[in-house]
Order: structure tokens, then C-alpha cells, then sequence
């Protein structure tokens, strides 16, 4: 349930009816526009009143160093921070002698819709000054995914029953003072303001800002035109300074005249190219927008979505709260992807500065796996990225003493910026994370180039890795010791069954590849020996099991820890890392997130349905969810093991993490990992789908709350659509040659002109499960 | 073997015949003298050169934030660390026109001694100034044992062969230059000026500087006052500012003319005590030492030592490094501990600022069992510090969510310091560690006041810890999870032998005090049925053993680890820590210091002769000692199994760890463990002691370098005699009521009219013992 009235349920959009300045902060994230590249929250037109401002380019970022009471061989000694930078999006308004501020005067109404189709946020508002003259105000504003340095903004403002007189300041503005800046007087420093000023310029409606970051050495270009539209006595001025540019646009206007700005915002910003070049980039661009106008921009991004949902799109029928968010979801899982480009996808997109703007695991694990089967192309771009930090990884291994290429735990551009290693550098399972999410991409989309180049590097150096990481005891068993699982309330186990079994199919697939193309192989000192030696390790990869309780141990021994106590927990000592030490929770058996589940998800195979059956039954009840990366692998396994109530319950979870701000920190950023959960719950979860040795397999059944449901994937250059119904499955291929699947363990054909029906799987029993005592989603209702 | 020729040996004190430059901080270190309440490095008389300064007030420090990238809750947000506080060792000296300063002119002579049985480090120097004025200058300085606020110097100066003009500056300066100060800019504002002046005055002779510290809120107060013996022209003049006191002496002295100046100083300082009251409390302390006189006070320090060596002197014949060495380490073990009273004994006593001048369990483990049996009431007041601290422990207990005390991993006056926790909070043995030295000390002096109180509430609140932090599991073993136990390069285990088996003893003695004092307990809450659950918990202590290699374990898991490469671990590359991460040491077989093999130690009884010899043979190739708390252990269990060469190699690593400055970080401050270490090899190990149910039990056996071992210690207000022979051992009483001992397992009894010759037993065949590649220790050879 959507609890803050804020928003309305809508199938294509996000409406925002009232504006409720309690949740300004949450709104600027969810009303976030982003292509991958730039990112701009949804701040408010004029600045203020706003939660945080934020305006983001993928890779900008300011050096920090961290600091260490007691620090060690190995750590990090500076990280990469997100910063702020010049904001565009700035259009101040003054009416008559009074500026247009929503906190005074009077709001007669007010309406923002996100529209996933159109890819625009509107904004509605009318508005009485404090002295009384009445004004509308429509603004549409877009980051475009088809030019994407280029966002832009469409701004007009009216009388309502009177003549006013408005001023216009359309502006770039660099440094913007920052609320609830960090504590520590160094980084405050650092952050408070990035921005140097190298140079700045202004002509005609034209401005640009060119800044350097102190410490990190990136040079930021920013640029806006314009084009007005207004009464005859319209008229504009312009000026710049180092952090300022603004364009001042006059005009009285009678009842039914109305001032228009088209504002084009261009970005450019390099590590490596001079002043002049970055500084003419963004005037380039802003020229090329200029040519093809709002109107061209408009429509270029309504095609370029069309294309998206036409074979990307989920439409959940009978929950319309469930609908939207899976909607919103994927929209905003684009907007972190569609053209990042050479640069990371952070867990929060560009929507926020939490997390400092790093990207985790949670990209490979959560966010590509969806992205794989509806814009393949952004994986690419995405593992290209990882790819190119590949030496900066190598280094990295070399530095703690193994082979291959360690890939760093956060980061902005590559250099690892974990400064608690336990947590941390210890989580080598971001190397078999990035592997599993290659051979996906492979294997769902055929990709041969990528595959002999881009696929053999990341899997061999992280097989490399592993390798060395690991070791055959004196019983011939391949053991992993000393490593954090994704469950990071546990930390340095050893033989953690996630991470062996990730490694293990690591190790095969780099084998696979290496074998498949044994001229790249060779180039890359691949051997028939190295290649033995990652099978031989993966065939005896130690997988501890629990023999007297019947259960995988998540790590060798945690079924012998003592359990935690939940019952002498309360609902407000969650989560529990901020009220318990580490070494309570590490000692405990206690999991933050989907551990062991996670590997029955992603590593199906290697447990029979018992086993799952009973691991489930058995993590469930120690599973707290203090991470939103949960919800979403607890739906998947509890559909496959017959309780599909459950799996909707998790599913309403991880779609309304956002919308209904479950964990308090939305206002930091977007959840990417959990709206990516809201698809893999879906997908993975209600249909069941699975990768099974190169094949989708598919075990449907749906939650009495969902009437319908009809999935559109891509996969292999096919779109195939999936309409589940209560009691069948219709599967079609909308585009591309026939393909095989399977049903419910059933193989067969589906091509363009047959569709196949097929009778879900009936209903099991569902076992009994419970979760922790205070810690069960909320039941999810029947909405009808 | 004294590697630089700057020492010389000699069986009671330390002499320095030439002055080496390059050993100045060295030297500042092992020449430094202490009461345990004051710490003064031997810094040369004029205050330059220095490697150094460092004057050192036990209990006085300053507190600085810890600094996390990554905070935890938990975690300490400030630390403390000792400060470097007003300085009155200075006596400036002016020959004609030139400063004396050794970097200067020519030395012709110089010499220092340390003196064991005097206590009193003195100084002769014969110097040319560079324009050619010659002078002798004696100094000879005290920490008086007797006075404990006072500490005193001797100070004459004379011409050599011509008439000169000398000015004497005494002072007392706040707020000195350190070289080598903090990188973090936060910390290092702190700790550069931590002193601020409150007031300062002067009069006749003498001068007191009151100051307080900015963050700590502590008052410290430090004065002197004089008495001078020259020629009739002698002057005097006396002024003071905020952080200098000076009183300047003026002389000219013809050949046979001598200045001579007592210089009495005198610290006082207080966390609550007024400004008047610290300011009264310096100049009293000042008066007594005046009317007691130079000589007085010289007599009372010789009468002081003279007790001390009576009963605990070890003398070594036939090895006259490990001689010497043996009385420098008693004597800086005495200095650390003798009059601390109600203050911590830190790591490097108050010899350097090393660790922050924190205390750990160090003092326990090493120190206290030295005093135990050679200074027995210093170990009392020792025990009380900690007990002082107890409702702070109990705190932290609270935080960690455990009953009864945790006591701080690294401390000065009782917070937690360490920032680190896998390395610090984690290493919950401590509180076993102080509840050992607490049984040690009750049943070696049996102190019945301190029993019922002070050792009840220690043992108590240990066991309690103990209870709340391990569990019962399935099968009913008392396991305790996710620690870290001695070795650092493990860490977060889970049941950890030494941990276990020290907590295990915790809880029997714990039950037992209880029993034995039923009211005493009552009051405290404990009643039968905890003592039970503390009964049960040790009887069902988990203790992992590898039934296959026919090992324990070190913790769980511990054998089935990765074995380190030392093969391919050069030199260079120890310590490991400053070339290895963490991740790395701690999931492999590498051992930083006895930790097994200190549980064999402490624990003896836990182990059967023929596990000790494997598991010794075991951890001995996997032990790389790169800390200075191992080789004393490694002595003791190596004269166990058989290995008394190994024994004596390891005694010479203890013994000579400063003198030869092994670990190359003496200049921080003497390794007062690696001291305490030498008695106990040569206590434990060479004569073969163990506590074995309330009786001392010894097994000597001499390595072929030592001719003979003369052992005086107390137990029971007994003063016992040994003397090893390389055939037999005599046991005599020198004072006390007759006492039963145990030689090679066979009970006598010993009186004073009565000594008792018993025959060693003979060398059993040494076994194959082998240590990591590169890191045997240095072969003891016969030094005839």
C-alpha cells in the first residue's frame, strides 16, 4: 500500500496531486530524471524549498581521504565521492515585486506527473503571491536519452486573473550550499565546494561555466540556451561569474498572454580533454538540441521509450499499487542504464549522493539481470565499464597477494574505496557477481564479440582469482577461507556456500570461454593446465552442509552459532547494525539479506527441491531484511517452494521500498536494487523463470491478488510475451526466429505465428514458514 | 649477543662508554627511570641532542578523536594517549660563551651507568668547548621509590685544566617540540601544546608551573627547588612564565672549584583536586625531599632495592648477557610497577609513548606474574586499578549487550581505546587474563582482605562475561563464538583453545571464590544457581582438537586452513602485518605469537605430555614471532617438551630485546612483556615453575651456556632460594615458616634450617622442532 497520500496510482505515471513538504526530499528522488550520464532531481523549478539539491554526472567526483585511528596493509587511503555539481535545472521567477516560493503565498493547486511513457516530469501549479497576483506555472522538464549530454526544460507562466509583471532568472549555479553537510571538518571542506572555476562565458541567450575539482582533476562544463516565446515587451539580459550564469528575462503579461523558455542544459566533463575542448562540447550540444527543439526532443524520447516497453514492459492486472511500482521500476532501472556508457551504474543511479555515489555488487547481481532481458545493450555498456577498470583490478589483486583481478567493493571509477574491510575487500563475491552477470549477457543475448573479448577477460582474471583465493585442503576439498558472503551480518566465514558456489561457476564458465575460443586464450596466457586446474578446483569446491539438521550451513560452522534473539528484540532496535556491535551480530545466527537463498536463487541446480524446501524454512526464520536487497531473492525461492502468498507479500516489499520510503532513506537516492527486485520477484518469482543451460524455463502461478500478468522479454534477439492467467500461460513471440522454452519442466516451440498455451502447475501446499519474531512483511492484500 | 657496542656487559648495571648518536632514543629507553607514578627517559641533562624527550605522568594524558570512515555502533568516538608533560630534567649549561652540547666541540670522555642496586642513572662527561674550554660534568639522577612524587638530580660541573665562566639554567619547560608528530592534523593540534597554563610562580630557589590539559580536564602540577654548593661568586636568579621556569646559577671556577646543584622536582596532578590544592600538594612533596636531603634520599632508594633484590634477584653464572640482562629486565619490571598504585601499568611502563602509552593485557599476562612472585604488593595495586575501573568495564559490558565487565582491549585510565575491534574488542580473553592474575596472585600471597573484595567482584564480573557471551549448543559443548584470542594474525574465531580454556578457569574460580565467601557473594547477587550455570559452562567448554594431525586446534577450523607460504616470505617482509592485509594472515595457518602454545603454558594441566610435544611441534613451524609477546613462551614450552637449547635460544630473544633493540622500535619505549619474559623462560622454562594446585612446582634442567641459576622469589610471605646446578638443584628458604614444593613431580618440604638437593632430572632426547623458514631464533652459543 502506498501510505503518503502524496502519490496517486496510475498505470503509466507517478502523480503527485498536493505537495507535501515533508516528503520534498523523497519526492526529488522519485521524481528523478536520469539517462545513465547526467541526473537531475526533482527539485523544485526554483531552487527552493528543496530536500537536497542534487544535479549529477556519472564519473564527476571529489577525492576524500580516510581516515584510519589504526590502519592497516592494503586500505584504501582516499575515496570517490558523488559530488553536486552545477545545478541547470534553476528557473527563478519573481511576480511583481514578490518571488515565486510555494512556502508562501498560496498554492490553489499543484500536480507533478512522472510519465514513463513520454519520459517527461510536468509540473502544474497555481499559484496567489503573499500581495495576491495570481499566476499558473507549467513546466516539463526532460534528460534526454537519445542526446545525452543534453536535458532541457520547458518553462511558461500566465496570469491567472490579472496582469503581473514576471521576471524570469534562468541559471546555472555552481557550489550550491549543501543541508546536513558531513561531520568531519576535512571532507566538509572537500565537498561543501567541489567546484573551481576555470573559466565562464556568456552570449545571446548562451552561458557557459567550466569548473575544475580540486583534487581529483575532472573538468565539468556546463551550458544553457534558450528560446522565448512571449508578449512583445519581453525582454532578456545575461551575465556570468565564476559560479553564476543567468539569464534574466522581463515581460508584463496581460490575462491570456503567457511567457515560454525552452531552456537547453548541456554537460561535459573529462579527466583528459582541455578547456577549450570541453567548454566548445557543451556549446556543440547545445546547438545540436537547439536544432532539433523541444518538439524534435519530445518526440525522440516518446520513440526511444516506445521501443523500451514494446519489449521490455510488465503489466500486472487486478493490483494496480503492484502495476505502478513495477512500471516506475523499470523506468527508473532504465533511466540508471540507458546510457551510462563506459561508466558505472551506482546503487542509486544518479537519483542521490547516497552510498557517496558507489556502485556495489548490487549493479551485476540485481540491476543487469533485468536490464539483460529488457535493453541488452546497457549490459554491455555496463560490463564494458567494468572491463575498463580491469587493470586498476589486476593492481588491486597484485596488492593482496593473488592473481588475476580483485574488483573493488564500492567505487566510482575503480579504485576501491571500502574503508571497513571485514565488509568489504573481504567480499570477493563482487568477482563471481560480475562473472555470473557476463555469462548471462552471453548466454541471453549472443553477443560473439563481446564475448571473445570483453567476457574472456572478466572471466578469466576473476577465475584467476579465485584460484588463487582458494586452496585444496589435505582431503582434496577446494576451500575458500575468510570471506564476507552477501549476508553482512556475518563476516570473514569460511567456505560460505554463496560465494563457493558463485566461484565454482565462475571457474567453469572461465573454463568454458577459454576452451570455446582457444586462440584469445592462448593470447592471454590461458594454458590447457590453468584451464584443468580451475575445473579441478570447481569440481571439488567445499560446500558445507549441516548433516543433523538437514540444511546447508550459509558458512562452515554457522549452524553451530548461537541463534539470535529475536524475541528479546524490538521493532525499533532494527536495523540492527545501528543498536548492536559487529561482533554480536557476526557471532550470531542472524542474516541481514538473502544469503544461501540467494545462491538457490542464482545457483539453482545445486540443490534438489528438499533441500530447498527446507534451507528456506530454516533462513526464513533468521532473516531480518535490514538490507532492501532481500525481499526481492526471498519472493523468488519462497514461489519456487509452493508459497506463492509469501512471494507476493516479499514482491509488495521490494516494489514499494521507494514509493512508500520502507527503509526512512529514500530522500538519499533510489533504491536500484530493489526496484530491479520488483522485475526479479515478477519474473523470476510469480513466473518463475530460470536460465536453465541456455534455455528460459518457466514455472507460472500467480497470487490470488494478480488477475493477469503479461511479461515481455528479450532474449536472444527475440521478444518473447508471456500472458499468465489464473490457471494458463500463454506464451508468444512477438518479434524474431522460433524459440524453445520450458513449462514447468516441459520443452517446446514458440514462434511468431503459433502461440502456446499451457495449464499452470497446480498449487502446492504450502509448507509452513515463518520469519523472525516482528520481522514478516506486511501481508499483501487482495486490492480489488 | 649486545649487537651494539654501545652497552657494556656487566652483572648489575648498564654501562654506556662512548655516546652513539644513532642509538640516542635507544638509549633514552633503557636508561630511563621510573616509580610507576613518574617516567623520566634518560634524555641527556641540556636537553639536546634528543632522540625523544619524554616526561611521563602516570595516569596524565590527553584524549583525541578516533576518526572512522566506516563508523559501527560500538565503536569509540575518542581515545586517550599519553602526553609528554612538563619537563624537569633540564639543567642547561653555559661554558664561557658556548652552550654544552655533545654535537659541538670535543667529548673526551663519557659514561653512563645505569645502576640496578642503587637505582640512580649517572652520567660523567668530559667535553671542549669549541673554543677550547674544558670541563667534567657529573650528574647523577633519581625517581625516588621512597618519594613518590619526587624525583631528584645531582648536577656538578668543573674546569678542567683552565678557569671558567659557567651558567647553570635549571628549568622546567611545558609544552616541548616532539619530532616525528601525528600526520592527522586533528590529533596532532592536540598533542603538540596539550598543556594549558593556569598559573606559575617562583621563589628563591624554587618555581611550580600548574597547567591543565584542554580536552581531559586534567591539573598537573611541576615543581622544583634547589640547593647549590660553588664558590663564593656564585649567583642565583629565579623567573617563571606559562610553560618555563628557569632559576639561572652563575660561577666562575678556577681548577679545584666546582659548581654543584640539587635539583628536587616534584609532580602532582589530579582530575579533581583545585588548582591551590595541586599547586600546595607539588611544593610540600618539594619540602619533604628538601629536608630529606640528596644523600637521604640516595640511601632510601639503595635500602628500597635492597629489599627487592633480597628476594626476588635471579643471578645467571656462565652467561653474563643473559646475567646482565636479567637484573635490566627485573629492575625496569620493578620501575614500572613499584609505586603505581591505583594506576595502570602500561606496555612500555612510562619508559616512551609507544601505544599510545596504553595498557593491555600485556601487564596481566607477563608483568604481574613476574611481580607476583618477586614484588608481590605491587601486583595488589595493580589489580585494584582494574578494580577501580570496573563500573566502566560494566558499561561497556551494557553496550556489548553482556553481562558483568568486558574490560578495554587498550586503555590508560579504563575506556575502551582501540578502534580496531576485530583486533581489540574482539579479544575478549583479557578478561580471562585478569582473572588469572588475580588467582595467581591470591594463591601465591595469600591476601585474604583483597580475596573477598577485590578478587570476588574481578572474578565475578569475568565470569558473568563469560557466561553471557558464550552459549550451550545442541549437543551441550559451551562454545564461544566470533573472538579473537593472542595470535593477531587470527582473528574473529570461533572458540579459540587459549580463550576457552582461560575462560573455563574464570568460571571454576569465580564458583569457587563464591563458595568460599557465601555472604560476600550474596551481597553481589550471586547465588547457587549461577554458580551452577558458571559450573556447567566450564565443565562443557568446547576445546577443538584435529583428531587426524592429532593437534588442537588453535580455534575451530584452525588446521583446516591454508598453510602460510613461508618459503616464498622473504626477510623484508616480516613483520608480516606492515607487508600483508589482514584478510590475508587471518584466514591462513600463520601465527603472530604463542597462542596454543601460551594456553599450554598457562593451562598446563589441560594438556597431556604427548599432545604438548605435537602440538608444540606443530605451532612452532607456523609461528613467526612478530610480536615481542611469544618468545618467553615458546621458551617455557619448548624446556617442557624436552628442547632445552630452544628454550635458551628463545630466552636470548626475550632477554635482549631492547638492549639489542630487535624489533627496532625501543626509542617508542621498553617492551615491558618481552622483560618480564626473560624471568619468566628462565623461571618457567629453565627451572621448569608451575602453579600446580596452590604448590610451586619445578622442573630445572640447565641449557649447556648456563654454569649455574641462582632463583630467589616469594610465595606465601616465604622468600624461596633455588640454585641450579648443571646436576642437581638446592632448595632453600631464606625467610618464612617451612613450605611444601614439588620437584619433577615428586613432593617436598623445605624449611629454613633445612635446605633440600635434589637431582635434575636428565635431558630426555630433544625432538625434531622446526620453525617457519627464516625465523629460527638466533642460537644461544657458550659464551666462555
Amino acid at each position: 500500500m502506498i501510505t503518503h497520500p502524496a502519490y496517486a496510482v496510475d498505470p503509466w505515471c507517478l502523480r503527485e496531486r498536493t505537495l507535501h513538504l515533508d516528503v520534498l526530499a523523497q519526492s526529488e528522488s522519485v521524481f528523478a530524471l536520469s539517462n545513465g550520464h547526467i541526473g537531475w532531481r526533482g527539485n523544485l523549478d526554483e531552487g527552493e524549498p528543496h530536500g537536497l539539491p542534487g544535479t549529477y554526472l556519472n564519473g564527476v567526483y571529489e577525492t576524500r581521504p580516510l581516515p584510519y585511528a589504526e590502519a592497516g596493509f592494503g586500505y584504501p587511503e582516499s575515496g570517490e565521492t558523488v559530488i553536486n555539481v552545477t545545478n541547470g535545472k534553476l528557473i527563478r521567477l519573481l511576480v511583481d515585486d514578490q518571488p515565486f516560493d510555494v512556502r508562501y503565498g498560496e498554492v490553489l493547486s499543484h500536480e507533478r506527473v512522472l510519465d514513463f511513457r513520454s519520459g517527461l516530469l510536468s509540473r502544474d501549479v497555481e499559484w496567489i503571491s503573499p500581495s495576491g497576483s495570481g499566476i499558473r506555472v507549467r513546466s516539463t522538464r526532460m534528460v534526454s536519452m537519445v542526446q545525452r549530454s543534453v536535458a532541457a526544460i520547458c518553462y511558461q507562466v500566465e496570469p491567472l486573473s490579472d496582469a503581473v509583471r514576471v521576471v524570469v532568472q534562468s541559471e546555472l549555479q555552481s557550489n550550491e550550499a549543501l543541508p546536513g553537510a558531513s561531520s568531519d571538518p576535512r571532507a566538509s571542506a572537500i565537498l561543501d565546494n567541489p567546484l573551481v572555476s576555470e573559466e565562464h562565458r556568456c552570449c545571446d541567450a548562451r552561458a557557459v561555466l567550466v569548473h575544475r575539482t580540486a583534487r581529483s582533476g575532472l573538468r565539468v562544463g556546463a551550458g544553457m540556451d534558450h528560446l522565448v516565446d512571449g508578449p512583445q515587451s519581453t525582454n532578456m539580459s545575461v551575465e556570468s561569474a565564476a559560479d553564476l550564469a543567468r539569464i534574466t528575462f522581463t515581460a508584463s503579461l496581460e490575462v491570456g498572454e503567457r511567457l515560454r523558455i525552452i531552456k537547453f542544459v548541456a554537460y561535459g566533463w573529462s579527466a583528459q580533454r582541455s578547456l577549450p575542448a570541453v567548454r566548445d562540447q557543451v556549446e556543440a550540444s547545445l546547438a545540436g538540441a537547439v536544432q532539433t527543439g523541444w518538439a524534435g526532443m519530445v518526440d525522440e524520447q516518446r520513440a526511444y521509450l516506445d521501443d523500451f516497453w514494446a519489449s521490455g514492459d510488465v503489466e500486472v492486472v487486478g493490483d494496480p499499487e503492484i502495476a505502478q511500482a513495477a512500471r516506475f521500476s523499470l523506468f527508473h532501472i532504465l533511466q540508471a542504464g540507458s546510457r551510462a556508457e563506459g561508466r558505472a551504474i551506482p546503487a542509486k543511479g544518479l537519483t542521490g549522493p547516497g552510498y557517496d555515489g558507489h556502485a556495489f555488487w548490487d549493479t551485476e547481481s540485481f540491476v543487469l539481470p533485468v536490464l539483460t532481458y529488457t535493453a541488452p545493450a546497457t549490459v554491455a555498456h555496463a560490463l564494458r565499464w567494468r572491463h575498463s577498470t580491469l587493470e586498476m583490478a589486476k593492481e588491486r589483486a597484485t596488492q593482496l597477494g593473488l592473481k588475476g583481478a580483485v574488483f573493488p567493493w564500492r567505487t566510482i571509477v575503480g579504485a576501491e574505496c571500502s574503508s571497513y574491510w571485514p565488509a568489504g575487500t573481504a567480499a570477493f563475491h563482487v568477482g563471481a557477481d560480475i562473472a555470473d552477470a557476463v555469462t548471462r549477457y552471453v548466454s541471453a543475448d549472443g553477443d560473439d564479440a563481446f564475448e571473445r573479448r570483453v567476457a574472456l577477460d572478466l572471466l578469466a582474471e576473476t577465475a584467476r582469482m579465485w584460484w588463487s583465493l582458494g586452496y585444496h585442503d589435505r582431503e582434496g576439498r577446494f576451500r575458500i577461507d575468510g570471506v564476507t558472503g552477501p549476508d553482512e551480518y556475518s563476516a570473514i566465514a569460511d567456505n560460505n556456500v554463496y560465494t563457493n558456489l558463485m566461484a565454482k561457476h565462475n571457474l567453469v564458465c572461465a573454463a568454458q570461454i577459454a576452451e570455446r575460443y582457444p586462440s584469445d586464450a592462448q593470447e592471454r596466457g590461458i594454458d590447457s593446465t590453468e584451464i584443468a586446474q580451475w575445473l579441478r578446483a570447481a569440481q571439488s569446491i567445499f560446500v558445507p552442509y549441516d548433516e543433523v539438521l538437514g540444511v546447508h550451513s550459509q558458512a562452515e560452522g554457522f549452524t553451530d552459532h548461537e541463534v539470535w534473539d529475536f524475541a528479546g528484540t524490538s521493532d525499533d532496535q532494527y536495523p540492527l547494525l545501528l543498536h548492536y556491535p559487529y561482533y554480536d551480530l557476526y557471532r550470531k545466527q542472524v542474516v541481514k539479506q538473502a544469503d544461501l537463498v540467494l545462491a538457490m536463487h542464482l545457483r539453482s541446480d545445486e540443490f534438489d527441491s528438499g533441500q530447498k524446501l527446507r534451507n528456506f524454512a530454516y533462513y526464513e526464520a533468521i532473516t531480518v531484511r535490514d538490507s532492501s536487497l532481500s525481499a526481492c531473492t526471498q519472493a523468488v525461492i519462497a514461489a519456487e517452494i509452493g508459497d506463492i502468498q509469501l512471494c507476493y507479500d516479499y514482491l509488495g516489499e521490494a516494489a514499494l521500498m521507494d514509493l512508500d520510503d520502507i527503509e526512512h532513506n529514500t530522500r538519499d537516492g533510489l533504491h536500484l536494487a530493489s526496484l530491479a527486485g520488483t522485475w526479479i520477484a515478477i519474473v523470476a518469482g510469480i513466473a518463475g523463470m530460470r536460465e536453465r543451460s541456455g534455455t528460459l524455463a518457466f514455472a507460472p502461478r500467480l497470487p490470488v491478488g494478480i488477475t493477469s500478468l503479461c511479461i515481455r522479454m528479450m532474449f536472444r534477439k527475440r521478444c518473447i510475451r508471456l500472458e499468465l492467467g489464473a490457471e494458463s500461460t500463454t506464451y508468444s513471440l512477438v518479434s524474431g526466429e522460433p524459440v524453445e522454452l520450458i513449462h514447468c519442466d516441459e520443452v517446446f516451440q514458440v514462434s511468431m505465428d503459433r502461440p502456446v498455451r499451457k495449464l499452470n502447475a497446480s498449487n502446492p501446499s504450502a509448507p509452513a514458514i515463518s520469519q523472525p519474531y516482528g520481522r514478516r512483511p506486511e501481508k499483501r492484500c487482495v486490492q480489488r
